[in-house]
């Protein structure tokens, strides 16, 4: 079954991965076949939301019989565009840098880790998940040896005006971004910021709740 | 105003941050008033949709003035918790706790670090973000010493089994889980996991759309 190339809107987008990742773990389970209201209770989303999730998409279910998993979970990778293997680099090698780049999930989704670089001379030449890191001042002359195809920026605010500009003329397809800062880019480059708080104000949110209703 | 205390759909709430973000640099602008259109726009939103958000907590705008950005801001921080000052514990001193820890946002949006635990004696007794890294075996005694509100896992999947069952009987209020498992809680317990690869997933996404587009 091939999906249509609809528009899809971004909330549903944003809601594949999580789907990626249950349907991954439904199948090292050994389990085959789910209903939409069986996926639905695990993942904590009604029914008709996982219905309408997928047919953003063009289907993927029979009415009754449930969803194939393996091949909802290779629609949705193919989706994701998991497949393309993207080569990734991850400049900063401090804290954060050294932890993504140790992020197993990385690899496991398909993406590559190829560089890691780093402008402090400390950092430089020390390994990190059996890759050296490299002076960021080098960058051109990897990319020009090497595909890049996606930065992951764990660098401060001040270094991302420097680096920016340098990634937008190297052609890199895409840019996650750890530092906090809204980035300018062109139209063609995709970006997606991460904002590590936003994720403890909705546990916030989620501990407020429960104490309103413990009261 | 008072907003009302309906129960609010987890999309919406999952927003708030990012409105809360937003206004925030507004403000620091010194800018005062927005309209849901001015606002949508600069979030990459519809205009419809931040007026249905905002009506699921009961208003704050009136038609044809716009939103008074202070008030608006005031009261999302309210909505999300932020003003209870929750204090903050990291467990796990590593490369992702270290970066954590080190994450001045958590400050400004109220949330207050007042514990790093490791169980690494090569750990143990430095300092991070002036704070000492204790023993995890001492959790227990810290914590009748001293209000715990929100533990932060920056843990390994192993770890997370035995350090998880100690936190919910020290009636710990909300855990933040970066340890890439699912906990299972009791009700009163909140919880919120951050998958960082899902962040990737959405860029590959992103990628492969700009890349059809294209062609």
């Amino acid at each position: 079954m091939k999906h249509e190339k609809r528009e899809v809107p971004l909330v549903v987008v944003k809601r594949l991965p999580r789907y990626y990742r249950y349907l991954g773990a439904l199948l090292r389970q050994g389990i085959t076949r789910i209903s939409s209201g069986e996926l639905s209770e695990k993942m904590g989303v009604t029914a008709s939301q996982v219905r309408q999730d997928f047919n953003c998409f063009g289907g993927f279910g029979q009415q009754g019989y449930g969803y194939n998993i393996e091949t909802l979970h290779r629609e949705i990778g193919d989706i994701l565009g998991l497949s393309h293997g993207y080569k990734t680099i991850i400049i900063g090698a401090g804290n954060l840098g050294h932890a993504l780049a140790n992020h197993s999930n990385f690899a496991k989704r398909g993406f590559e880790l190829v560089g890691i670089f780093d402008k402090s001379p400390s950092l430089i030449g020390t390994q990190i998940h059996d890759l050296p890191v490299q002076d960021v001042d080098d960058l051109e002359a990897f990319c020009a040896a090497n595909t890049v195809d996606i930065a992951i920026l764990a660098l401060p605010k001040a270094a991302i005006e420097m680096v920016v500009p340098r990634l937008l003329k190297l052609k890199i397809k895409g840019l996650l971004n750890f530092s906090y800062t809204e980035i300018e880019v062109p139209e063609d480059v995709a970006v997606e910021n991460v904002h590590l708080s936003d994720s403890l104000m909705t546990l916030s949110y989620k501990i407020a709740q429960t104490e309103k209703k413990g009261k």
